[in-house]
């Protein structure tokens, strides 16, 4: 869930997100240090672990994410790696058809708005999910970056016209219809054979 | 192009193309009639056709588009069935790539923020390219509605993550290579099996 561990100083709490929001969109996920958003919120970095616990807690509370992704990998990661798009496309029907999907909803449209969300965002499905997905059936990190961002055109546009937009039928289709239908895509994208230009 | 036959006078011109949105928006691309929108502007219907000709003309000044379907979809529609969704790929990018992407990068963040532009886009997209594109090679009206809405998911994650967000490697990728990836999953949704539910 995307709180912290404790209630906390409510304005401490939220001084912390935004300085989290601010340095995660500027410097990465990965060149992000709890260090440096306690220097920017003016705390000491043992409160920030104290309050949101580990740094990809605190990023998925600066985000407003209704899901950790250490909570929905492994699901998708174990098993098959034949049909790891497949368990990628129904794991993300399950948090968007369920009632976190208005959060999530809420956490794409603020991204639309506001540049420093879109930069969490995009650090989010990238880094957090995508990359950590290509990592069990990539080997050749020159491809890692095509793969990716394809990946992240299909589940980006399937969002957007089954949850934002809500265009039928494809808003109302049963999600394992969804899942054979672009399952096979992402795993195409993440295993298929890439054709050079 | 998005502009229309004449150059007519300036506040009539407005005039018709805000209600032009505001019809076509409210009823769709086949409801809206000429007629209707001359009501709402307080014109003359022969006016319309002599400032802006066609209805779907006088939509695609009013979406503010860079292109017209018709002038790009003989080139997307004609050839090899087995291509189609290549040819459909090529032809958008072309489209964004060329200097008419800015007025589609901007005609689509419109609708971001504008609802009846949301409505209007969805239409132009739906009603007057897929659709046009799936009656080539889809028989049963029963598939048209999830062929064209999975469709559309990869066409909106693709202008999304290479053209508004700008996600490299992809948005550097060279068109080719662009077309030869996602051209199949196009092709897949056009005419693959549909699994059941």
């Amino acid at each position: 869930m995307a709180r912290g561990r404790r209630p906390g100083n409510q304005d401490t709490r939220e001084a912390v997100l935004a300085a989290a929001r601010e340095v995660f969109a500027d410097k990465g996920y990965d060149g992000a240090s709890i260090r440096a958003i306690a220097a920017a919120a003016g705390v000491d970095p043992a409160l920030i672990h104290h309050y949101f616990g580990t740094k990809e807690q605190l990023f998925v509370a600066a985000l407003r994410s209704p899901v950790n992704p250490a909570d929905v990998l492994p699901g998708v990661i174990n098993g098959d790696p034949d049909r790891l798009g497949e368990r990628l496309i129904r794991t993300l029907l399950q948090v968007w058809d369920s009632p976190a999907g208005g959060a999530a909803a809420a956490m794409v449209r603020s991204a639309v708005t506001n540049d420093t969300m879109a930069r969490m965002l995009r650090e989010f499905i990238l880094k957090r999910l995508i990359t950590r997905v290509l990592a069990e059936v990539v080997s050749d990190p020159a491809e890692a970056g095509v793969r990716g961002t394809l990946v992240a055109t299909q589940i980006a546009g399937l969002i957007m016209i089954r949850y934002l937009i809500k265009v039928e039928p494809l808003a109302s289709a049963p999600a394992e219809q969804v899942v054979a239908l672009v399952g096979p895509t992402i795993q195409r994208y993440l295993t298929g054979a890439l054709p050079t230009a």
